[in-house]
């Protein structure tokens, strides 16, 4: 993993990939899978996320403040699909998927080896946790791998139905 | 435009794509592009939004609580770049760009006849909006239009470079 600038998150983030948010509490690290996320803020980068309340993760979210989210490519999707259909109350799912942990920088919670972009993350607004489960995160560190080129995210349209990223198109244009 | 179950909102923004945000204030209509959109409950389905308080169709949101959220395919990509690159502060969007108005059932700001999906929402959070522009939206009905049929969208990855939908794939999943 190599350090990516945080004023080029946006771009990993804001064409709706699904991601792995992983989590850490009592020294036992946890991962989901998500897919309500949106860029708020450009730099230092801010991102809104949704994590259920009946997940595992929310208590540990919630605790800690702390996360990473983690950008998976389209050959990881069968294990994308199987971290957002265990619980992290039953299995260590880093174990039973195949799921790397590397150690993050700035927080507690793991960076994923196999992913091509991971954001280390901290809560910073929690005014719409109780009504929502909707937390603000601020990106404090992020990582690219140079080794995955061009990766092709995946994009969830319910039910374990995805689409992946096709052509790439280049239009003019001033907007950022 | 033929009405949409508001279950199955869900399954056209989670994806992520790029859509077509109207307004209308004193009787004149306006459009933006938006990126910077998430899920936030299924049903009834909440969608949070970011609208840049620099945008002119800001004060419209914040004064009248209503917009629709419009769905484009990728035949509109080169509209929805030229929508991104202009403001209603100078030049009335629809017909400088041949987008079409239609009347909206619940709200006052119009569909958009070109977009293959439609949803008609409300502001019902604003405790986000000060500090980051972000908005909580209640769909209150949804229209898809039958004659385009697996409509492709596009997602931004910053400065008019955008991904087209690829292929589509089934994975088994309990996942909603």
């Amino acid at each position: 993993m190599k350090p990516l600038a945080l004023s080029k998150v946006y771009q990993l983030l804001e064409p709706g990939p699904v991601v792995l948010l992983t989590t850490a509490r009592k020294g036992r690290a946890n991962v989901m899978t998500m897919s309500w996320h949106m860029m708020v803020e450009f730099e230092p980068p801010l991102v809104a996320g949704v994590c259920s309340s009946a997940n595992y993760s929310f208590d540990a979210l919630h605790t800690t403040g702390e996360c990473v989210i983690a950008v998976p490519a389209r050959r990881l999707a069968a294990k994308v699909v199987k971290v957002g259909n265990a619980s992290g109350r039953e299995i260590d799912k880093f174990a039973a998927f195949g799921l790397t942990p590397l150690p993050a920088e700035r927080v507690k919670p793991p960076l994923i080896k196999e992913c091509f972009a991971n954001l280390e993350c901290k809560v910073i607004d929690r005014r719409l946790e109780n009504r929502y489960n909707l937390f603000i995160l601020e990106v404090l560190k992020a990582w690219i791998d140079p080794a995955q080129k061009n990766p092709k995210t995946i994009h969830h349209h319910g039910y374990g139905k995805f689409v992946v990223d096709g052509a790439a198109i280049t239009l003019k244009s001033k907007m950022r």
